[in-house]
């Protein structure tokens, strides 16, 4: 079977990463056709450089990375330099990245790739705030029925939010662009902070990416040492949630996660909860399901999918 | 010592008719001064009858009953005859009460107790919607440094909600009123749906009040054999959560619970989210602590306590 | 035919003032049965206070004064001593009022005598934040029926707002006690903006106060001189908007008025429009009518009757 | 003098057909660079061809159309069939056109346009609602600095609204659009409906396009007596207000016009006022100055030049 074509649009962040490795370590099930970058836990020049960097790191300068909306559609950039540091990508000394960045503009690059590829050829993967998928389907909505589905961290249900009591970070920055996505009829699949906070980066399991004795493992286990900081003072856990690596572990093994079908419909008006994904979990609602939401992973498996893939590099 | 005063300001429903014997059933510990009745789970004359027909199941003719507003103060009233049957009080056949609902009104009795009595004399407990005690705080603000401490159920937060996704049935039914009761400067102890949800009302315990062969025991027993119907229905549970109990239950033996000092907002302007209690559990907000939020209980000690409480009757 | 009956609630304020005595000129055409006050242009005391001068003023310490809400239904109360000075009614010297306050609450008393009174006897007269109105609407539901009428100063529409673009200061001080009495089903006659800003307090106008000779008229052109101040600065007019006396001459010349029956909705939702009165002059909604809105004044018809009343003190 | 560069984004609608008239009619005065359409009083498709419709009976087949976005950025499209007839153009008997439509996509039209230009040389006109504005900022913020000035029709305050009591039509059909173009530092001004309803489509003003004997003055006509028929029954006026010409004239002629500069604020939260544009006129708040806010026209000028101008074809 030929392998499944993705686009990954991110903002890293360590964890987003994770999930880029996980992706290029992979080329028999998933074709990365593309990164996008956008705004979120740091500035766009930023995330573009982090995600050049992670490429370089997985020896894959020919990957192209296109650069999307350095802001959120309607609102103040709000960025997480509090817990990724002041690059976004802090833990691991790296050189600057030389490979280029592509000349298109991510919202252009999304619609022509899908306009020309077949329907149900392309599937996305969204790390980070979905500015750019929003705008893409503001400019051409004929796009959206020819998405396959659209894999999502973001949000937060049972676990409630992350940057505020209500809301997850990936929605809160622009949830504007979020009720577009969860509106347009695009398959949609979620993994939420419930998914996310049960994979934790505990020191068994860093210390394996350590052990791997290659740069990626090197890279992987001073990320994640960094990354996990913030977290495990906040929640006093014994390492921290791990969150957008879920997207491509679905892709690579969906039978570690389980979840429903929902509706879930994104706050926008009021200032105490803007940015909750209000998840009709228990369907006590008559609203139509937009999205699956996964609840529950199988974290030693999860780990183990990451470790193996990663220890191919 | 003197046992302690408690006005107890409910919507019977089965779970306040749990709560009520409760209280009655200790008068060694507590002071039931009056009960004062408000709509939500069915309209007020049904609340107020209710509140009787407990009083005389157990055999406390004498206890005062003031009925109080028969509408939230600005949203049309809501009410939960899917759950609690038509009289609100379905399961367990009775009589119509005989014993008198005082002339005065809820709110009245309230201002007027709580300013002849001395600061600090006095508890609340809240089992339903918060109308009376916040137009009590409208006409008569003075009140509010008076209460010794207000403790109620409502709310929710890691579980959600149950009658919208993300609102509990007692502050969806009159937001603006919680959010008076939650900017007033009472301290307030809050019972939400964390910790009901883990008191059920399993064929074992329901059990036990059947077995003692007395009228209260019958009537615990046939009212939560119909009350955890529609929970058992929605949540595929063994037994339905016990809610309004745990309010008296920790004026008992606050030791059965465990939670925080938080900062907790009602929502009232999104449709979507409106009667939402936003929980600032873990503290990522600068909002000032105004309610100390219970998320854990042990049930064992919990239907222990009732059991061994309603068998005295 | 008998005198109609009158109950004023009210914040006085020199305009207020204007009503009041324009009221108490007129005892073959209106009943005063009492005068209730609220917090508003000024705090509680002071606007109780007030209403007491305006009384002994006008030599009338029979006049019934009862005391109601100190502060808005939900929300902090604003003031406006930029407009009405540090008493809010500066602009004339008076000795400290001596005439007593009623022991009964406002509320209680709204209630007591809707409920003694037949139906339809009574007409309530607001010049201030509808608090008073919509805690005993709260508190008693059944009053709305019994009520002849409901004559408000308050709102503003092609006129925008005052205390905001768009919001005028009655309706902005609690807007959540404006919905209730517009939700509430008593007939309402709203004169607002539109038409206060008709009746100028040009120096001619003023002048025929001061030339009467009298306290009273005295009392009219100092408290008038000091109420211009603000909003002639504020637009460049000459002479100020006189807001209240307009209810009053409504129920005295009625035939001076001229609007139409609307649908009036009051926006509490949004912190931009907040206490924004919603009128559909131009009927694009099919929403109910359920106000008459006043936009057309005789101006000079108002002043010769303002003036011709207040001579005769 | 070299003429003006103006780029008309436009959804017509008989009076944006005025408006592409009066200025394709003034060479000297204006260069017309390209016309954008967009979804608004009729769907994408019809205003496209209305655009090159008007761009045929004025005999400009050479003029670039770009059609943009097809529906607002958040929303379901609101389109107006009940004031523009069901073309968006009735009124007046035309050939389907033929003159083509350029391929590229409005929004990248105008990113790639105020980038080659130089600074400030570039003035927009809209028309319609802002989608494609806003969505070429989303794309490219870049671009704000670029643009001269932003000539719009849009809005209204001491007229109202006219789709709702608060809001009017071209702000209404995409308010988040409306937030994001008045908060992008572009330099504004604005007619709103306080302007263009003192421009009344009089019979005498009417039959003067008519007395051309030419077929532009023959469309005008055709399509003003058609497009009155609604605002003369519902406000039962001596002919309608003729909106969007009155951008153009600005530019011809900006000594017909006088406003003053205001903050304005978009309503997007409250269902209730939504798309209302919330001008500060008294200056009542301290929020910044965004806009050049006009209220007053001469409307026999603004007619005189539209009827000379027109009469050059
Ligand atoms: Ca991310
Ligand atoms: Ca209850
Ligand atoms: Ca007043
Ligand atoms: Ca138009």
């Amino acid at each position: 079977m030929a392998p499944r074509k993705i686009i990954i649009d991110t903002d890293p962040g360590q964890d987003d990463a994770a999930a880029l490795l996980l992706a290029l370590s992979s080329p028999a099930d998933l074709e990365v056709v593309a990164i996008t970058t956008v705004a979120g836990n740091v500035p766009l020049s930023l995330t573009t450089r982090n995600a050049r960097v992670v490429c370089e790191v997985a020896g894959r300068r020919e990957v192209k990375v296109y650069a999307g909306c350095d802001r959120p559609l309607k609102r103040q950039l709000v960025t997480a330099e509090h817990v990724h540091g002041k690059t976004g990508l802090d833990g691991f000394e790296v050189d600057e990245p030389t490979m280029p960045v592509e000349a298109a503009h991510a919202v252009d690059f999304l619609i022509e790739t899908l306009r020309a590829a077949e329907p149900g050829e392309i599937t996305l993967c969204t790390l980070g705030a979905l500015t750019n998928i929003a705008t893409a389907l503001e400019k051409a909505p004929d796009i959206a029925p020819r998405i396959r589905e659209l894999v999502m961290m973001g949000g937060g249900f049972f676990e409630g939010g992350n940057i505020t009591p209500a809301a997850e970070f990936n929605i809160y920055v622009d949830p504007d662009a979020a009720e577009i996505v969860f509106k347009s009829g695009i398959p949609i699949v979620m993994m939420p902070l419930d998914v996310t906070h049960r994979v934790l980066t505990l020191k068994r399991r860093v210390d394996r990416f350590r052990a791997m004795g290659t740069r990626v493992g090197d890279a992987m286990a001073g990320w994640l040492d960094f990354f996990e900081r913030f977290d495990v003072e906040k929640y006093g856990s014994d390492g921290g949630p791990l969150h957008d690596p879920t997207v491509i572990a679905y892709l690579l093994r969906p039978e570690l996660f389980s979840g429903r079908a929902c509706n879930v419909e994104i706050e926008t008006l009021s200032p105490l909860t803007v940015g909750m994904t209000v998840v009709d979990w228990w369907q006590v609602t008559g609203r139509p399901h937009n999205a699956h939401v996964m609840r529950e992973i199988d974290a030693e498996g999860f780990f183990e999918l990451l470790t193996e893939r990663l220890a191919r590099f």
